[in-house]
């Protein structure tokens, strides 16, 4: 009997390669589709056992997906900063991109099941932490506002057409491999003797591993339905970027360099993010990383990629 | 000196041909761009200076837009129906072009005004009556979430780029030349001697003319801010679907035929929509024109186009 086969756009990401390596250990067969260039070598040790370098259109999926049994759309934008340089590129990558999946699952695949990897940056400004998923969704930068726009056209579909879909809200999700946001941002300044930080120092973080991310996409599939259940991905736990960035140069420099704050609030960047957590735990799902083992392990990384 | 310009786009759709014949009338040297063959003669009676039939994408924009005033962004779907058998057309007509418009005033044209008639349908089965602004928009077809998402897009570009906008939602406009919707389609029916209709006739709908559509539209060119402010546009008065076509039965038969209701509810159609106006009447702007006078009008018309 042929495994079950599951589609992960944007394979090649961060995120996308971890999805891809989790459901390869279950014994699935995973297809990879998406931008950027890795050897065949590269893609099969993240597990997948094809990949096809394409914009991820309705065509491409007619070409290439098949009859996924799910789908995890992973390709899209990844960057706050990116979708202010470039919105329309942002709406192409996160929105545009969705719109084709929902219609290839539609016309082509309507037993496929839809999992979203969604944004805390969808909550905006929230007015109370720990965030639930019922309160109400007021994005702030572009990024957040075409991420819930692709989950409100995910809902919809559902909704309309009997689509089968979940959606995961991730909060900030880190680990090995990741080459942006704040973890490597501040461990190339360190490395480079600055220690000046963009914003105050107490914006409030919830950091997820990517495996427990990983994992949550994984069992969110089994509770896609044309209710397109959404729960949030996060630890349950804030954390300040201070203490984050202090934990990491202790484990960089053995604490030789403290961060300091410019004091000024970034642009589209809201200053406490705590996930509420419970919508998760009910599927039976939890965080298993705590984030100062996390961080440690990324320091750790950070060093022997850089050789430090 | 050179008369200021609007650009219309979708100009050659019903309300399209209304805003531009209105702007013309006022002194603009209005450009329309968008789908559909007319002749020059034609756009020239609606007002058009200059009309380009293409897609509305960021680049047929620098070729032809110059740098207007105001854009008038009416291209876009205008049906639930086509929204739910061509989902992804129905996103690209209304949401793709948008963020076409809102990149290209961002990169090109930062001192224009962008004005959106957006839809009551973004509201979706609103709570309670008269439907004011502010209440939670939850929209129930494709349609309805492309126009929310395309105002989404707007309200964000007008607050992490300056863009003055202004949003209108539109509730049931109609006048002569409207050749779809439940206007059209009875008078079609009633000439075949055909008099059942869908749903229960006790859907209740805020009919506005399209001239006073048209008005408003331009009025709230002059409210456009990187506030984005979003008024509803409708008479703020309820009328349901059985009174409209038994007064539209009357002017076209002399009442031989009434309606009869199916009794069973259209997907995607909500039963009650009554627009609060007092955003709009905030302005200085109310409706001038009652649906008995509009019904009588549109009737005569569709007489004397469809002969009968």
């Amino acid at each position: 009997m042929e495994s079950a086969s599951i589609l992960v756009t944007g394979a090649n990401g961060f995120l996308g390669r971890h999805v891809s390596r989790c459901y390869a250990r279950k014994g699935y067969s995973v297809l990879g589709i998406g931008h950027g260039e890795w050897t065949r070598e590269e893609w099969e040790s993240w597990g997948l056992s094809a990949w096809h370098r394409a914009d991820v259109t309705l065509q491409t999926l007619q070409q290439h997906a098949g009859t996924p049994s799910v789908i995890v759309h992973c390709a899209g934008s990844g960057s706050v900063a990116y979708s202010i340089e470039n919105p329309l590129g942002d709406f192409e990558r996160t929105v545009v991109t969705t719109a084709h999946v929902l219609e290839y699952v539609r016309q082509y695949a309507h037993t496929c099941s839809i999992i979203y990897p969604s944004s805390a940056s969808v909550y905006g400004a929230a007015e109370s932490v720990p965030i639930r998923e019922d309160c109400r969704a007021v994005p702030i930068s572009q990024y957040g506002v075409h991420k819930l726009m692709a989950e409100q056209m995910i809902t919809a579909y559902a909704r309309q057409f009997g689509t089968s879909a979940s959606i995961v809200r991730l909060f900030s999700v880190y680990g090995c491999g990741l080459r942006k946001q704040l973890l490597w941002d501040a461990c190339c300044k360190f490395a480079n003797h600055d220690s000046v930080f963009m914003g105050t120092g107490d914006e409030v973080r919830d950091w997820l591993h990517v495996e427990d991310a990983s994992g949550l996409l994984l069992l969110s599939a089994e509770h896609a339905s044309p209710e397109c259940p959404i729960v949030n991905g996060g630890s349950g736990e804030g954390v300040t970027v201070r203490e984050v960035l202090n934990h990491l140069g202790r484990r960089l420099f053995q604490g030789k360099l403290t961060p300091i704050f410019s004091g000024a609030q970034r642009t589209g960047d809201p200053s406490r993010y705590v996930a509420d957590i419970n919508g998760s735990r009910a599927w039976g799902w939890q965080p298993t990383c705590h984030w100062k083992v996390g961080v440690a392990e990324y320091a750790s990384w950070w060093k022997s990629v850089c050789a430090l």
